[in-house]
C-alpha cells in the first residue's frame, strides 16, 4: 500500500512540474509516466479520470505548496521572493504554477477551471490575512487582496517574457504605496 | 499576388485566434491550414520558419491590434473595457492575446519570447503616454506603467478562472488611487 501511495504521489508531482512549464495541452500522459518512473497502466489505476483528473489534482498540490510558503512569508517582499526564486532558479521557465494551465485549459475544462479558481482563492485568503495584520480595514482588505494577487501574477508574466525580475520589484514598490494608503 | 497576400493574412489571423485560446503547443499547423481555408503546402511557402515563425508573426499582429485599441481609449476604464469585452464575448476563453503563448512557449523559443516582450513593451508605452497626459511625472510614469500593465494582465487571468470580470473592476479602482497619488 505504501508503494502504491508513493507511485501516485510521484505521478502527481511529475505532472505538476510538466503542466506548469509546458501547459496542459503539451503534456502527454506517456511523458508523465516516463518521467515519473511509473509502470505503464498505473496512471489510469490511480487516476481513472485520466489527464483531466491528474491536472486538477496536481493543481491542488501546487496551490497548497505555494499557499504554505506564502503563509510563512513575514512580509510582501518575502512573499514575492517565493515566486522570484522559482523564476530565476528555473531559468525563467517556472513562474506561477497555476497560470499556464489556467490560460491554456481552464476555458475547456470545468474541473480544471475550478481547481485554478480555488488555488487563486486560497492565495487571496492568505493576502487578506496579511493585509489585516498590516492594519488595512476589514472593508478594504478583500478588494485590495485581489489587486495584490493580480499585480503579482501579471508581474510574473512580464518577468518571464523579459527574463528579468524587475517587474516584480516595481510592482512590490507600488503595492506598498497602495497598502500604506489603505491603513 | 493579391491572392497570395490574402492567404498569408488569413493564415496569420487564424493562427492568432488559435494560439491565444489554446496556447502554442496545442495548436497544430494542420488545424491552422484547415481553419484558414488555405491550400496544403501554402503554410511553409508563406512561413518557411514553420510554426515558430507563424507564432511570432501572429503575436505581432495581435499586439498591434490591441495597441491600436488601447491608444484609442480615452481613459483607464475604456482601456480595460477593450479586454473585458474580449473576455465576455468569447465566453471567458480569450483574455490577453499574448499571455497564453507567453506562458506555454516563451520559455522554449527565443523568437516567441522576444515577440511577447515586444508586445508588452509596446502596450506599456501606450500606458506611459496615458499616465503623462494624466499629469503623472516623467520620473514616475514608466515604473507605474509596468504596475498598471501587470495588474491588468493578472486581473484578466483571475477573471478567466472565475468567469467573472469583477477582478478587472477591482484592479481599475485601485489603479485609479495609485495614479491619483502619483500626480
Amino acid at each position: 500500500m505504501a508503494k502504491r501511495g508513493e507511485t501516485r504521489e510521484r505521478l502527481l508531482k511529475t505532472a505538476a512540474t510538466l503542466f506548469q512549464s509546458q501547459g496542459y495541452h503539451a503534456t502527454g500522459l506517456n511523458q508523465v509516466v516516463a518521467e515519473g518512473r511509473a509502470p505503464k497502466g498505473s496512471l489510469y489505476f490511480h487516476f481513472p479520470g485520466g489527464k483531466e483528473q491528474l491536472a486538477a489534482e496536481s493543481l491542488v498540490l501546487s496551490a497548497n505548496d505555494v499557499r504554505r510558503r506564502l503563509s510563512g512569508a513575514r512580509d510582501l517582499d518575502a512573499a514575492l521572493e517565493v515566486f522570484a526564486t522559482r523564476l530565476v532558479a528555473s531559468g525563467f521557465r517556472d513562474g506561477c504554477p497555476i497560470a499556464t494551465v489556467a490560460l491554456d485549459a481552464a476555458g475547456d475544462s470545468e474541473p480544471i477551471r475550478v481547481a485554478c479558481a480555488d488555488a487563486y482563492g486560497s492565495w487571496r485568503d492568505v493576502v487578506v490575512d496579511f493585509l489585516l495584520r498590516q492594519g488595512v480595514s476589514t472593508e478594504r482588505a478583500p478588494g485590495l487582496a485581489t489587486t495584490v494577487l493580480a499585480a503579482v501574477e501579471g508581474a510574473l508574466l512580464l518577468a518571464k517574457t523579459q527574463r528579468d525580475v524587475a517587474p516584480l520589484r516595481q510592482v512590490a514598490a507600488d503595492l506598498r504605496v497602495l497598502i500604506e494608503g489603505a491603513k
